[in-house]
């Protein structure tokens, strides 16, 4: 049960973001860019790192729903499953395996982000945009799963739902819908 | 020295609000909403919480930066150290008290702010929405953390720079100067 009274059809973040609407803008517009924005990222490789960051935080309905983002954004669902085990020998380019383990760092700690690790970025081709935005996304996303688990939030277990979330936060990103929410049918 | 270049004349936060302003725009706007708009708690309980979330991530600079501006705001500098000391022996009422160990919680992980704790808040008086804004500020300023520390950015060991950075914070809050931050003179 949330520590906060939130609607009952709206799990996970969607109930935060409708709590109060004047910090869900900037919430919102910030993820916009950093995820769907201009980059030399693609959206896919965006979406790993949202799924990496709230998968090593434990988060569930985050790493669920970034996690069913990157897979529909990819066309397959392997990449991103290999990435939370291991990124080392995940199918992806050395590049973002340096970015990865940027992020994985960011979780566990700002100060834990060694000259090496970016080092290794940079020699993988990395430029200072990418690093950067890796940085940020990283931290975005500990503010979203500490903002969803601190407050308890509820976390469906249906795999329809993130299915449903998926198809949303991938067509059309990560705007408020227009009027909010519908409330569900009884 | 910084992960990517960022000018020398702008340590810490500021040099990285200025190398991304389109990011940076959401994220001041967050922050002025959360320590300056308005709420139930003072400007200089909500800097409590910023200052303690920042001491917990040992990330120096947002430490000084939110502790100088909590003792502006206070009047003093003892109440600052002393939550950061201990939190349940501060001079502070048994609600901000309650409030303050959310946000310590929040930090190590959303996942450990648990009922009891939250209980403890209501049972002191605390609202839904302090409650909601406790958890959210602390996660912003895990994410300002992590963005600080995880570039790298630089920490200024003189005093009178945290005096004119919460000035400014602390008068004009977290809006953008105009035009940007002035270049020192050679």
């Amino acid at each position: 049960m949330p520590h906060i009274p939130l609607p009952d059809h709206l799990p996970g973040i969607t109930g935060l973001l409708e709590y109060r609407l004047d910090t869900a803008a900037p919430i919102r517009t910030l993820t916009q860019l950093l995820l769907r924005g201009e980059s030399t990222l693609t959206e896919g490789e965006r979406e790993l790192i949202a799924a990496l960051v709230s998968s090593r935080n434990c988060t569930n309905f985050c790493n669920a729903a970034h996690t069913k983002a990157a897979d529909l954004l990819l066309g397959e669902a392997e990449t991103a499953r290999a990435v939370k085990d291991d990124i080392e020998t995940a199918p992806v380019s050395e590049k973002l395996k340096a970015l990865l383990q940027i992020a994985a760092l960011t979780q566990q700690s700002g100060r834990a982000v060694s000259p090496e690790a970016v080092e290794r970025a940079r020699v993988a081709g990395a430029t200072d945009r990418e690093i950067h935005d890796t940085v940020l996304i990283a931290a975005l996303f500990c503010l979203y799963n500490k903002y969803v688990d601190g407050l308890a939030t509820v976390t469906p277990t249906d795999p329809a739902y993130y299915q449903t979330l998926g198809d949303r936060i991938t067509g059309r990103g990560y705007v408020r819908p227009p009027g909010g929410y519908p409330t569900p049918a009884k």
